[in-house]
């Protein structure tokens, strides 16, 4: 099951992470400003996910032009300027869209194949971004991971829980705490699952709990995905990452991000260049359709935050691992995290 | 309107706090096990109320045993002894507990008396805790709170809350920040409803924003309440505000504890002694009624964690205030915090 893929007859298949883990239901879209919707409403999300739904609705509106006898290059240049802006932070989505625009010029079916080049590439990306991360932190048993940065985030296999899926495979871990991540919950409705289907053994927490169990020493390293870094190393991700990431920093564990080379932002100089997206605050102030707020009270949603460089150890990539240079210095320090 | 009094046909009445902002509940209370349900269900809760919790539990003990003629030392012990530990980690009952079973060898009259004296401290306290707090963050316009250490949390004013209240009071807020404080989302129900009663510009958040506004130089200082404080200055209170107090600490903003005398815990060193009340895993499982994670999906539910002294600005009390040293040097110090 792939989270967003390509159908032989033009159109876009996802599923509506929305609906998970109740039920897993397929969406077809045929049209590029169907794909934004979907994108805005976070049914497929993900850094590496939206770099690849950034090439397909490309793909999508190149292959209507085509079939309406239309202009390919200008409809194609309507659908990348549309993703491009479809989630102000995530990074991944103009880069996706901006690749496929490229080929254009050559034809709908030159777009369609950089697509799919994009969905190829990220599968293999995962799988080194995985086999990076765990050598890393080899001999870390406890891992805690916020949000979803997994299979669901991407194509397959995901960055930060491709690395806990590979570390598993190698040697059996403990646990693997998955954080609820409020206010949409992919922690608790989709990292849960998919450490489920891996078998790897795992518990939920709250977002407030991370930071206590890590100051406890009951967590050996921390892994999170990214939505965009900065040239300095500034990484901004899921609302909720920097607490976890200052607790690791106090405890001395190593916190790393895994994510690919597509996440960064070359024109982003620091964090104060990142823009943070600000959602509905019906999100904070309900759950679902209940309302748990007393009328009238207004809330604040902004869906993500930023960890700065010198909080991290490491990100790792498809080619490389940035080292960032924060010691772990901690009573429990699985991996000695040092300069290469 | 009191979160918990006495009656005088010799009945507790408490506010259900599980059941706010929707309704607004009475229970009366006869039995000292009927408290004790009510506050492990938390009803009732907060470090002050379940003083005068403890204290009001012996006296229904003493009193329903002078009506049925039994021995009124023996019965108060009994239910000193329950509810004493209906809580692990909060002090305050057992302080509560003890003090008015010390008075059952005069009868229940007296068990009585003790427990609306402590009662009637509880509100003075809390307006010289109110008071200290706002002497010490005077300039701060935007503050941030965590779970709920209001009215509802003491019999009237609150310790955090009154210390915001005060601090309203002198001079108008432009903000104050209400963490949701999941699981049971006593910020989100009971902190927003407080604040509004009060007439206090505020703003709810996810518990998982709060480090990023605070890195963000968005708020100029944190106060929260506790369930008890280590002779150290270790302090337990709500899980996720260890979280709030790293992320003051790296911007260099005042994190204020402001809790009664009571709270502190002299037979209890440092956090290593702090036992941590684990509660239910289908609080974090479910929200509500409704199930979030997938089934077989197991959780981790501290209701505590404990923000180690070195990451507390002071801790202000009825009486004092306790300088724990650590420096306010962030761009935005709102009060330079020194020892007097």
């Amino acid at each position: 099951m792939r989270a967003i893929d390509w159908r032989d007859d033009g159109a876009v298949v996802i599923v509506d992470q929305t609906r998970l883990p109740d039920r897993t239901t397929f969406l077809v879209l045929r049209e590029p400003l169907q794909l934004v919707a979907e994108i805005k409403r976070l049914a497929v999300r993900g850094a590496m996910a939206l770099g690849v739904a950034g090439a397909m609705g490309v793909a999508l509106g190149a292959v209507r032009a085509k079939e309406r006898g239309q202009d390919v290059l200008t409809r194609a240049g309507e659908a990348a300027e549309l993703l491009a802006t479809a989630r102000p932070t995530a990074t991944n989505l103009a880069w996706g869209a901006n690749r496929a625009l490229a080929a254009a010029h050559a034809g709908a079916a030159a777009v369609v194949a950089v697509a799919l080049e994009i969905r190829d590439e990220d599968v293999e990306a995962n799988r080194a971004i995985g086999n990076r991360g765990a050598d890393l932190l080899q001999g870390a048993r406890r891992i805690l991971t916020h949000c979803n940065a997994g299979a669901l985030a991407a194509v397959e296999i995901g960055t930060a829980l491709g690395v806990i899926v590979e570390l598993h495979r190698r040697e059996p871990l403990l646990t693997a705490y998955a954080t609820e991540t409020r206010p949409l919950l992919q922690g608790a409705r989709l990292t849960t699952w998919e450490l489920g289907r891996a078998g790897i053994p795992h518990c939920l927490v709250v977002d407030g709990a991370a930071a206590g169990l890590i100051l406890a020493g009951e967590v050996d390293a921390v892994v999170v995905g990214a939505d965009r870094i900065a040239a300095n190393g500034d990484s901004a991700n899921k609302v909720g990452t920097v607490a976890h990431a200052l607790a690791a920093a106090h405890a001395g564990i190593p916190f790393v991000v895994a994510a690919p080379e597509a996440t960064f932002s070359p024109g982003t100089a620091t964090s104060a260049d990142i823009p943070i997206e600000q959602r509905d605050e019906a999100e904070v102030l309900g759950f679902g359709s209940h309302r748990i707020a007393p009328p009238g009270t207004k809330a604040r949603n902004p869906a993500f935050d930023v960890t700065p460089a010198e909080l991290i150890t490491a990100i790792v990539t498809e080619r490389r691992t940035v080292w960032l240079g924060r010691a772990t210095t901690g009573a429990r320090p699985v991996t000695r995290v040092r300069p290469a």
